[in-house]
């Protein structure tokens, strides 16, 4: 049971107390004590969010969009919650990005809450804060809530997974190479924006775009397996084949966020998407994949922890010790120190 | 044990067979049953080789540049073993960077030895198989082991971690931004190379890169514990600090791979830093590091495997159910799970 000053704090959340959204989150980041029982407690209160992840290079004017396309939400009268996630240098230990301008553009509007996530140590530990910040935001009543991640690895695709529907931005003019191809992006974007498009060389930058996606979404496969391959264990591919399975051929959307250009076309894309995913029963199965490996996730750690706890440290020491001298395999160690458990 | 005939073509492979080895590294990349005992056996035959991280933006000339410094090492007489991890898209199957046209350069010639490694499945697998290669070539008896990677994500940060001196390939007109920044590669840099250096634009890639430094390396904080701020637990990061701890500052050098322009004063730096962590006693900390890193990659693998089979699989569905269904939050679901084993 989480203590009495974090119950009152989780029922003021559920009542829409803003200061209480506030103060929850900077636990979730903190990873303050007691903050998994809150977390347990508002899980029931959550599901109803769509969670849209929205990611792509620097320079991409990511968080414009981001701006304009919470401003377009709540001129409908959609709530929306907006995560950035900073990835902070390990040296300034300050945030890169931090746009706090952007802050004010939207702020004395109760529908729309902006908060930024740091890496702090892991970014595993910031995959974890913010899938729990996104619930935190879901069981406050956001019908949306945006995740702003830069494309630019690993866990950043770790993040965008949490999402429902997966925007990718690029823009004109940044290189000759579609940065997020490497990543791995591409590859999980449900929908693609090409951004500034009143730039040179927004041509080149579509049609790249539109070669990789017939590269990469040849109808004879079977778009969800194309589309969430990674998300599917290989025994459910099969049923990701499945000719009765609708298509989705990620849509490319030009706007230019600073005049709000194509804003409209976008919010219309991602209903599309959202309805795609409900009408054919995709929907369920991509929130079950979610949740395992949600729940492989935390296993894994808290079977580290565990055996971290219980393991004595002197054992751990003379066994790396050993392995440094090549007296001892490290494959040879994991037997021996799991024998002592 | 290992079989009767890995054990032979482990014997093989330290009598330097290079067939053997090319079979080995086939083994550990699908790893195959009994992998795990042949580099077990492996073992007390390494930490003999240098390992050097060569990571950089596709449209760097990285792999011009690794094969020119291994030529250039050949010529020294100096043994060279190079593994090119290749980033594959779930798309194709087939690798992105695929250049297999260097092989022919370098062919014919048994003091070197190239391996492309792909993605198979999870980016963390690669890592650990990136690892096992790295250590079948150490043990082969290879004086260098060049790792080539695209730098593009923790994944390949966790690559790049593994080597001994980590050198960051850099090319001018790449866009405005230094790629590598946002990946957090550049802070694990040993050495900066701006390759292509006769391009336009090689001084304001130089200067943003010493202006990335001057911001990242403050001499007040002692480069150790800003170069391997990561690398380095919390708890020992005053030793990291101490000031008798001689500084590193990354050089930066300037190539023309396809000229060999520069590449002897790569050489000459890659060579100090050698004799810097060695001198400084730097190096055995960093091994020390490593090694732990390795054990607990493996426990946190080896704990989750043990879990996954030993738990009754219609009991992790119908957990997965109950938080579908909201009437169980993970956190809780976790303690579940646990109270079974």
């Amino acid at each position: 049971m989480a203590s009495k000053p974090l119950q009152k704090l989780t029922e003021s959340l559920l009542q829409g107390n803003r200061r209480a959204l506030s103060r929850l989150l900077s636990y979730v980041e903190n990873e303050r004590e007691g903050v998994d029982d809150v977390l347990a407690a508002l899980f029931p209160h959550t599901g109803k969010a769509w969670i849209i992840g929205i990611t792509g290079a620097p320079g991409t004017g990511k968080s414009s969009l981001v701006n304009t396309l919470a401003k377009a939400y709540r001129a409908h009268g959609t709530t929306v919650g907006i995560i950035a996630v900073d990835p902070t240098s390990p040296f300034s230990g300050g945030a890169i990005l931090g746009d706090r301008i952007r802050m004010r553009d939207l702020s004395g509007d109760a529908g729309v809450f902006i908060r930024s996530m740091a890496t702090r140590g892991s970014l595993g530990g910031l995959a974890r804060a913010t899938r729990d910040a996104i619930r935190v935001l879901d069981a406050a009543g956001f019908d949306l809530v945006l995740v702003e991640t830069v494309g630019a690895g690993q866990s950043e695709v770790d993040i965008v997974r949490t999402a429902h529907t997966t925007v990718l931005v690029e823009a004109p003019g940044l290189g000759d190479d579609v940065q997020a191809i490497k990543a791995g992006i591409l590859e999980i974007a449900d929908i693609l924006v090409v951004n500034k498009a009143d730039r040179p060389g927004v041509k080149k930058t579509v049609a790249a775009l539109k070669a990789m996606l017939e590269l990469g979404h040849p109808a004879s496969l079977g778009q969800l397996v194309a589309h969430h391959g990674r998300l599917l264990p290989v025994e459910d591919k099969a049923n990701g084949r499945n000719a009765e399975t609708p298509m989705w051929i990620p849509p490319i959307v030009q706007t230019i966020a600073l005049e709000t250009t194509g804003i409209d076309d976008l919010m219309t894309v991602i209903e599309a998407h959202r309805n795609h995913l409900v009408d054919a029963k995709i929907f369920a199965q991509i929130e079950r994949q979610q949740i395992e490996i949600e729940l492989h996730d935390r296993l894994r750690e808290t079977l580290m922890r565990r055996f971290l706890q219980d393991i004595d440290d002197a054992i751990l020491a003379d066994v790396i010790a050993q392995i440094q001298a090549r007296r001892l395999a490290p494959q040879t160690a994991i037997e021996q120190l799991l024998r002592h458990m």
